[in-house]
């Protein structure tokens, strides 16, 4: 079985926080026989830097080929201006639509040594676990026509167009249901029925794929607005979410600031199975962006960039109890009062990125 | 001048909550002559059950021919198999189309009395005073294609169409930067241009339209879903927030239970000012919904139902002091502890939905 990972840093925070992650890979092939080979290329601003576009036809033959892709983040002020079709967004989404990645997996738990970081009170955030598991390759991202016409007079027309297909909405909730299977095993789903045409078929889809195979795992169906609500309100209500692309951007990022971990938070990008191997293309990438501002210093939180890898782990390598140490090593940690700048509390030792890194390997080792 | 009132109760607790804003027109029009007229009429799943559609086409001409409409709450567990074409949101959204109300205003502030009720920590939220205008009549809500189709083979594909004319984005960030000129002068605009076609031509007619006439007002620009963050983070950063229809569902929800005050939050939809009269038609309702599961036993907030009665008198009849009034009684009141049930806070007075209309009204003819 091979093990080749392929590493898009990308722009920002990206390029040190896969610096973290290639220590851990290098010591897993040292020290555990993992045999991972790794190659990088570029996405983002800086592919666009280097060939004008966000990423090349040979880093995409690479990120086809790998059994990982590991991603950092992408975009900054520096490109806001260049064409649409070339903008640094444009990479990741073609990676997500060519290698057919439609379940985003997005944990949004909160660590314990974290709680009082959140906006909310620490006793509705203390504790939580909820998995996010958003359409990723579908809706409105990706539905034609998707066009902006001048229509004379000063007056220009923008057209974007939310689609979606049974099977689309079928293969999703699948993935939704079975990981309820191994977490609480409820599975919340959320659209706009009472709006949106797409709403009226994800719900009847969702809830004939429960009734024909998931009857055991408990569903409930709330409006993608309520369920923002329901977020902010009483976050612990809930075990899997399922929705579509748009609102899974716009729920797991409110669902990520709850936690007050947003620094930390992984995410995972899968295929489908395949049909031979069993194998699914994937990647992982932290849930916060490329954080311009603070870039090039030295002080972002490679946290996520980490627990992005222990995802990769678990869902690319099956390795399991590798992935559980890596967690147990992150929250240990943590727990120890160790801290960048963006978690910093009273009393914790203030680190920089490689620091992070560093003492989580350690931690990694020892356990 | 006139001025015609017309009643749209609706569902659930809308009745019970109209009920107590009639009080406060008997009383108005008795001890300080306004002569408000009003009529009533039915709306979503009531006018359903009695005439087979979500509002008929006689009450929409009292809609159109009104200086203002009072609108309840729409729907219940009652009517979720009935027709799309004809299910209880129907019955706002024509009203909405029909009337033409393009700005949604939805004020999101914080009741000192209710800082504790929020799930976020008192200090972020005391004293929150942000104004979404929220895009009404345009987007995803109404563009066509609006279908869904049998493709055979089991499979059906839902489209939903997100349009936007330039005329549109100008006219409601013009509406933003004219409210933020008697606030804080704030104007953050929310789009995702970085996957959205409309997000594109979004935030380019709000740049030029901010350039050319309200250059003497702020304005940022922030993806939709960083918004989100951004609200729950430090919802004190904003000011006016101005958004399409989608994302202004989405983001308004989560604004509203930021404050705790979700019983509480009133909403003006307004429409252009007539050329010759400058009038404009308006709409006014509460956030909340209809909660089914409290209707009809007089324990429902009929604040938010007063609250929009005092954006009516604002906006509609430019009766300012009488606006500032009832706004000032219900923090009174509140001020008291006097409270309903979804409010509720230790050392407080519980009462029912007339007796808090009671309160208010007493305090409202005492100042
Ligand atoms: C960068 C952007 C295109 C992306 C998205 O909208 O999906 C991001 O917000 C995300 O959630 O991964
Ligand atoms: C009832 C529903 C159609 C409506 C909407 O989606 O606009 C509601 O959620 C609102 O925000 O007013």
């Amino acid at each position: 079985m091979s093990h080749k990972l392929f590493l898009l840093p990308g722009d920002g925070i990206g390029p040190e926080a896969m610096a973290e992650v290639r220590k851990i890979i290098a010591y897993m092939n040292e020290a555990m026989n993992t045999g991972f080979e790794t190659e990088e290329g570029l996405v983002g601003g800086c592919a666009y830097d280097a060939h004008g576009s966000a990423i090349s036809e040979d880093d995409m033959a690479k990120a086809m080929a790998a059994d990982a892709v590991l991603f950092g983040a992408v975009g900054g002020p520096k490109w806001d201006a260049v064409p649409y079709e070339v903008r640094p967004e444009a990479g990741l989404l073609r990676l997500r639509k060519d290698l057919e990645l439609f379940a985003n997996l997005r944990p949004a738990i909160c660590y314990p040594a974290l709680a009082n970081a959140s906006s909310l009170k620490p006793e509705l955030v203390e504790g939580l676990d909820i998995l996010i598991v958003r359409e990723l390759t579908g809706g409105v991202y990706f539905g034609e026509p998707k066009t902006i016409t001048d229509l004379g007079n000063g007056q220009k027309r923008a057209i974007d167009t939310q689609v979606y297909d049974t099977y689309e909405i079928e293969r999703i909730s699948s993935v939704a249901f079975e990981l309820a299977r191994t977490r609480k095993n409820a599975v919340c789903s959320m659209e706009k029925r009472n709006v949106m045409k797409s709403g009226v078929l994800w719900n009847q889809v969702v809830t004939e794929t429960h009734k024909a195979k998931f009857s055991d795992v408990k569903l409930d169906h709330m409006l993608a607005d309520a369920g923002g609500m329901q977020l902010v309100r009483a976050p612990k209500q809930f075990d899997v979410i399922v929705t579509d692309n748009l609102f899974g951007d716009m729920l797991s990022d409110v669902a990520a600031m709850l936690t007050g971990s947003l620094g930390m938070l992984p995410s995972a990008s899968l295929g489908a199975p395949d049909p031979k191997t069993g194998k699914r293309k994937a990647l992982y990438e932290p849930v916060h962006g490329s954080a311009p501002d603070i870039a090039g210093q030295g002080i972002a939180n490679p946290i996520a960039m980490i627990a992005s890898f222990a995802m990769c782990l678990r869902y690319s390598f099956n390795m399991v109890a590798e992935a559980d140490r890596l967690e147990k090593a992150i929250a240990n940690v943590l727990d120890k009062g160790i801290r960048t700048g963006d978690i910093m509390a009273e009393g914790a030792t203030r680190v920089g990125t490689a620091e992070m890194g560093d003492a989580i390997l350690a931690e990694f080792k020892s356990l």
